[in-house]
């Protein structure tokens, strides 16, 4: 496997990562949940070059992740906003989150808690199979190869 | 933010990228999920060079997602199998394959299909507050800064 064509691969997890794997993408994901919409605040924010934020933005289009408007002419200057296949990566980067805050302790306070808008409460996310409501674990699934 | 300190921001989504944000470590985890357990076996699968995946699982076992158990004398050779820290990585998993499905069509037919053991159909995964048991998205949540 080569990384530049692992969106060729008939595995859905290389694929998957063909377009959110390389370092920083899920940050400027993140960002773009948050809010974050113009390049020089998410260069500022990340501190990364402009260089690579420029790589992962236009990677992120052609992949249909964010759109571009323009927001200023002269020179024309650009937004950055989910689409709806980005606002479908929500539940990655909220079990990222969650991972992460069970097992990668912070050395200092957590930056954020989600809350529920229903009960003003932390979200404990699980994933459920929708089908019964049950939750998914990789104990109760089976992997049917179809490749 | 630097790439090699990111497990030191407040941020869950820096700290979770930490461990897993590198190319080709969820496809590690991929591997380790469907039971591959040798060096030899990944790096064949994989197809990457012996050092990069000597790198992504020494960090995988260095964070604690990954344990390294010898199956060999003379040499001494190991396996890896996911901790339970490792184990809680499989919502992750299973929002990326999703997403990818339904956003990174495959050029041909797709490798996998994860089935519910209990209805022997494909899982429809859904991520609930368990709290309430409904969907999470990110129209229905507040963030709160706390760092």
């Amino acid at each position: 496997m080569k990384w530049d064509t692992l969106e060729n691969e008939p595995c859905p997890v290389a694929r998957g990562l063909s377009v959110l794997g390389d370092r920083w993408t899920m940050m400027v994901v993140r960002d773009c949940f948050l809010g974050i919409r113009r390049f020089d605040q998410m260069q500022q924010r990340l501190g990364i070059t402009r260089h690579v934020l420029a790589d992962r933005l236009r990677k992120l289009e052609t992949a249909g992740v964010l759109r571009r408007d323009p927001y200023q002419d002269r020179p024309v200057r650009y937004e950055y906003r989910l689409t709806e296949q980005g606002k479908a990566l929500y539940p990655i980067l909220v079990t990222l989150i969650d991972w992460a805050e069970e097992n990668v302790p912070p050395k200092t306070v957590t930056a954020m808690t989600i809350l529920s808008q229903e009960t003003g409460r932390p979200i404990d996310p699980i994933l459920v199979d929708s089908n019964t409501g049950n939750p998914i674990t990789h104990r109760n699934v089976t992997v049917r190869k179809t490749g």
